[in-house]
């Protein structure tokens, strides 16, 4: 059985995530996203799950900074999780009998034309995190609470939904991603594909001017067709930076693997995370 | 006196920020950063002060849709702000008497080697927020906790720092944005700047290979250097997606309009968010 890291607490939305992509391993809740990365950079882990965007439990700009200062790492898969907020209970209560409504900030947020629209007069409560708001109200059957969590927090800790998908915009996502060592492609046929990426890390030798236009001459050229690119800065005020690139589709080697060589030819640091696909979970 | 809303709750990093930009107006806090961009662009308040990068309050990536979607929002001026946690406790209470220390599981995590140092054996709990957990503390005297907030929850709630920057890692700093409707640009001559910049929202019109190349071409052969470019996709799967795009200097109008203009001669929608300063600030 292999040991899978991911960004905790138990019931996070990085469990729901890891939890299918790994059903049949070892799940390990860790602290911080440092942590999984630390994890699996010294193989106390075989892989990892964190999040890539939108997290509502971690700082994800920490992901890209360390998948650009980790050694070795690579990206197995990613997977694409729409966020699902639902309102549950201790099952020995009753949804009318509400007296507060307990969750992480933004989950209540997240969720506030609903609470305004049916639970108007409701108090409601920040918690650390929707697990362990929804942990509180399973072992306080005696108070007239409801927590705004995940699927996963009402099976693990047995509460009742009485509202589904509360959240007030539906296109809303979090992405997450598989990180090991191990130069492997995650492939799950229980999971739907959404499409295949690869994953680069650039490093411009210096700041100057169309310098990342020169990079995307690289790829333009061969019709490498980009689905993503994030810039991040190295230092508090201008100053160096690294890019994040997703290439769409397969990894064509010879042709993709000049895109390489040629972009090291201009002092271009080049990292290639690995070659994986888009699956869509359950939220 | 003007109304500036910031991505509350009291005493949150973003106040610090917004104390130090608006230290004379009303701040006024929201609950998320939906509340920010509606106030605003409804006229309830004359500016925000919404999170941008790295914050542990907010999912910023909403920062960047909301960018993207509110009708004539402009950005009036960036700030950057080293993050620094400190230790504080009730002033009645002593440093060696500490039993738990409380503060967001994030805060937590990043002064985890100092906790781990030298208050290894005390236990930890998981707050809402680094604030919320500062008003604890404050209304608690006779608890012996510590909390770990910022230097604005400390003057706040009347707490004694016993340890400074805790943090495990210098680097980390958060970005904010003043948001309004105005076209202005900020300045203020008590704060260092670092820089000026633009910032363009740009929309491709179809997901066409080498379509950001293009885009790009139209910067470089002027000479105009990108600080920060960063995609958001409009869905779940694969599809359309937009750039933010930091354009690094002051806009020189002949040849930067034109730019513009030829942008969405090639189909391309271009929304100028405005030209701006970059702002140091005290953590």
């Amino acid at each position: 059985m292999m040991k899978i890291a991911f960004l905790g607490p138990q019931a996070s939305f990085t469990q729901l995530a890891a939890s299918q992509l790994f059903p049949k391993e070892e799940l390990i809740p860790k602290i911080n996203i440092l942590d999984c990365f630390n994890d699996v950079a010294h193989g106390h882990v075989d892989k990892a799950v964190v999040p890539l965007e939108n997290s509502i439990e971690g700082t994800v700009s920490m992901t890209l900074d360390y998948l650009y200062k980790t050694p070795f790492i690579t990206i197995e898969a990613e997977a694409v999780m729409p966020i699902a907020h639902h309102l549950m209970i201790h099952p020995d209560n009753n949804a009318y009998d509400i007296e507060k409504i307990y969750s992480h900030p933004q989950a209540l947020a997240q969720s506030f034309h609903f609470l305004d629209a049916h639970y108007k007069n409701v108090q409601r409560k920040d918690f650390s995190s929707t697990a362990a708001a929804a942990l509180y109200i399973s072992e306080h059957p005696e108070l007239k609470r409801a927590a705004i969590a995940n699927q996963f927090a009402a099976n693990l800790y047995n509460l009742k939904i009485i509202n589904r998908n509360i959240q007030d915009f539906e296109q809303n996502h979090t992405r997450f991603i598989i990180i090991s060592k191990r130069k492997e492609q995650y492939y799950n046929n229980q999971l739907e594909v959404l499409g295949e990426k690869s994953g680069l890390i650039i490093t411009l030798p210096n700041d100057h001017s169309g310098g990342l236009h020169q990079v995307l001459s690289v790829f333009a050229w061969r019709n490498m067709n980009l689905s993503k690119i994030e810039s991040r800065t190295l230092k508090t005020g201008l100053g160096n930076y690294f890019f994040l690139i997703n290439v769409v589709g397969k990894w064509e080697s010879v042709l993709y693997e000049n895109a390489i060589a040629e972009l090291e030819s201009i002092n271009t640091q080049v990292s290639f995370l690995g070659n994986y696909k888009e699956f869509l979970l359950e939220s």
